[in-house]
C-alpha cells in the first residue's frame, strides 16, 4: 500500500498526468497515488523544490516522491532513484532531489543514490521520459524492486539549493519563491532567520510593512501584513485579499527584512 | 476501505490539496480519497454547501466528508466532527455541516456532534488548520477512532442554511447559487417549489423565459431555456451554449418564477 | 483492484467529476480510479478519441475506460458497454469507442458490445446520465458484473474515426488534432505515414519548417521545429517555447508535409 506523490510541470488538464497512474498501476496495482501538483510552472526547479520541501512532513514513511520537470533543450539529465531513510525519490538528476537530501541530513538518515540505467525497468515500448522512465521506475519501486536493482550506485547526485537569503547588515535580503492560490507571497526567508531580530520592517516592490502579525486576525480587512506562515516562510498577505495582485508580485521579486532599530 | 470526500477552497493547482492525502494516509493507509472539489470560491459557504448537498446521494455509506473553507480574519470557528447516520463530517463549526444535518433529518438518522478539541488527534508539529486539524481528524476517523474520542459532545453545531426562495404572490423569488462548468445557472428554487404551479415565466437579469423545457432537445441551438436539472434545481441554460456568459450572470443574481396566469 | 480511467468534458473544477468516484465506489469499493482528463473541450469527440488512443498503451489489462462527452441537444445516443480483449469500455454510442475497437483489431482481440438498457444497473434515483447511467455501469463492471448482463448484444456500435490525413502528391495533408499543455501541436499525420519519405518540408498557417528534428536538442532556444513526438504524431514545437501561441494555432488547422524533392 505504498504512497506515490507526483510533482510535475505536466499541467493538470493534460492527460499525461493521468497516464502516469496507468503506468504505475501496471506494475504495482495496490499503489496509492496522489497528484501533489502538476502545476509547477514549466521548467521551474525552485518552485518544484519548494513544493516538495513543504510537503515532506505530511507524507507517511515509505512514500515515493516522483518529481519531474521538463528539461530544456540543452539538458539531458540522467534518471536517478534514491533511498533517503524510508523515503524514495525518482526523477532527473538536475537538483530536484536537494530538499529530500537536506531533510535526510537533518534527520541523520542514510542516503543511497543510483543512476537508473538498467533498461529492464524502463517501458520497452518507449515514449516520453516521464512515462517510459520515471513512472515505470516508480511502479517497479512500489512493487518492491530494490533501488539497487535499477542501476549503478552513484555518489554525486546534483545538488542545487533553493536560493538562500543573504545577510544585509542586521537583516536579510531574499526573494519570493512561491505564490499560493490565495495570492499570499512566500519568501525564502524563514522563521529561523528572524529569531531574536526584534521588531522589523519588511520591504517588497517599494512598499514597507511594519512588524510581523502573529495571525490574520491582527489585521483589518484589506490590510497588507507580513507574518510567518504555516510552512515557516515569511509570507506577505492581504487580509481577506490577494497580495500578488495588490503588489503585482512574481516569484523572484526581492524581499528585505530589517530590524526597526537599523532603519 | 473508507471513502473520504474533500470539499475545500484551497485551489486544485496548489499542493495543499495533495498534502491532505498525505496526512490522511499517514493514519489510514487504506482510505480512498476523492477530491470532490478544491475550487469552491474562496470563503463561499453557500457554494460549498450546494456542492455538498448535490453530492451526498452519490456517496457510499460510511463516507467521511471533509469540508473546509478559509475563515475570514474575524472568525475562529471551533473544529467539529459529527456522525450523521453512517456518514461522518469533519470541518469548522461555521454552518458548513447544515446540508448533512438536513439530509440526516429527512432520513431520520441520529446525529451526534463533537467539539474536536482533543489535541492527541491533531498533528503534533502544527501547521495550517486544514492539515494539522481537519486532515488529521479525518485520518483518525478513517482509521477507526470513534468520533466521541476526538472531543466533547456538543448539541449546538452552527446551522446556516442555503438561502431559501421567498413566495411572491403565487410564484417565487430566489437566487443563483451555483454556476457549473458549462455556464448553466442553478437557482435555489427547486422542483418541489414548482409542483402544481402550471405554466410559468422565469425572469433573470431583465430577461423573461416562457415555460420550462423538459429536455435540452426541446430548444434550438442557442435558445435560452429554463428547466429542472438533474439535481432538482431550477436551471437557466443556453442550448449548446453558456448562459452565464450570455446573461453576464453571477451567484446571488435574483431569479423570479411566476405562473403565466398571474402576469 | 480494477482500474477505471475517466475521460470526460465535465471540467475538473466542477464536482461532477468527483461524484463519479462516489457512484463507482458505492458498487466497487476496491476500484482504483484515475481522472485521465475532465478537460476535453465540451462536445469535442475527436479530442476525446486522441486522448484515449494515446493513453491505451499505458494502462494495465482489465482497465475500464469510462469515456463521456456531453451530447448536443439533437443527440440521444444509447449507452453501450463493450469488452475488447481484457479492456472494457463504458460510454455513449457516438463513436467514442472507435480507438478501442481499432486497438483491439490490431491486437486481434475479440470484441463484444452491448446496449446497456437493463435498468437494474442504472441508479434507481436517476440524475445526470454520466452518474445515473455511465458511472453506475462502470461500478457494476468493476464489481464483477459481466457486460452481457447489462443489456442486449449489438453488432453495430457507431464507428467514427479520427480524421485521417489525405495523400497529396508524394506528401500528406492533415490537421492538428491535439494541443498540449506546452503548446506543442500534434497532427493526425503519424510516424508510419512518413516512413521512407526522405527529407521533408512541413507547412502550417503560412509557415514552412525544413526537415524533422530527432530531438529538441537539435534546435536552438526559440526555434520552430517539427518532429515525431512520443505518441508517434507529427508535432510542431517551439524549443523551450509555445508553438500554439507563436502560430496562433488551433485544432483543425491544416498541416502539410511534402518531400523536399517535390517542392
Amino acid at each position: 500500500m505504498t504512497v506515490i506523490a507526483l510533482t510535475t510541470d505536466l499541467g493538470a488538464s493534460f492527460p499525461a498526468a493521468g497516464q502516469i497512474h496507468g503506468v504505475i498501476w501496471s506494475h504495482a496495482p495496490a499503489a496509492k497515488i496522489v497528484d501533489l501538483t502538476h502545476e509547477i510552472p514549466v521548467r521551474d526547479r525552485i518552485s518544484a523544490q519548494v513544493v516538495l520541501e513543504n510537503a515532506l512532513p505530511y507524507f507517511p514513511e515509505g512514500t515515493i516522491h516522483l518529481v519531474v520537470i521538463s528539461p530544456s533543450a540543452e539538458e539531458a539529465p540522467r534518471p536517478i532513484v534514491a533511498r533517503l531513510g524510508s523515503m524514495l525519490f525518482v526523477g532527473p538528476d538536475n537538483g530536484l532531489i536537494t530538499p529530500l537530501i537536506e531533510h535526510a541530513e537533518v534527520n541523520r538518515w542514510p542516503v543511497e543514490a543510483f543512476h537508473a540505467n538498467n533498461l529492464k525497468y524502463w517501458l520497452p515500448a518507449g515514449g516520453s521520459p516521464v512515462l517510459a522512465i520515471y513512472a515505470s521506475l516508480a511502479g517497479h519501486l512500489a512493487a518492491g524492486v530494490p533501488p539497487a536493482a535499477l542501476g549503478e550506485r552513484i555518489n554525486d547526485p546534483l545538488r542545487a539549493n533553493i536560493p538562500a537569503p543573504e545577510m544585509i547588515g542586521d537583516g536579510w535580503r531574499g526573494q519570493i519563491v512561491q505564490i499560493d492560490h490565495f495570492g499570499n507571497l512566500a519568501a525564502n526567508i524563514k522563521r529561523a532567520h528572524l529569531e531574536g531580530i526584534g521588531p522589523v520592517q519588511v520591504r517588497i516592490n517599494g512598499i514597507a510593512i511594519e512588524g510581523l502579525a502573529r495571525t490574520f486576525g491582527e489585521g483589518k480587512h484589506g490590510d497588507l501584513i507580513a507574518m510567518i506562515d504555516s510552512s515557516n516562510h515569511l509570507s506577505i498577505c492581504v487580509v481577506n485579499g490577494n497580495a500578488a495582485e495588490r503588489l503585482n508580485a512574481h516569484t523572484g521579486d526581492v524581499v528585505e527584512v530589517q530590524p526597526r532599530h537599523a532603519i
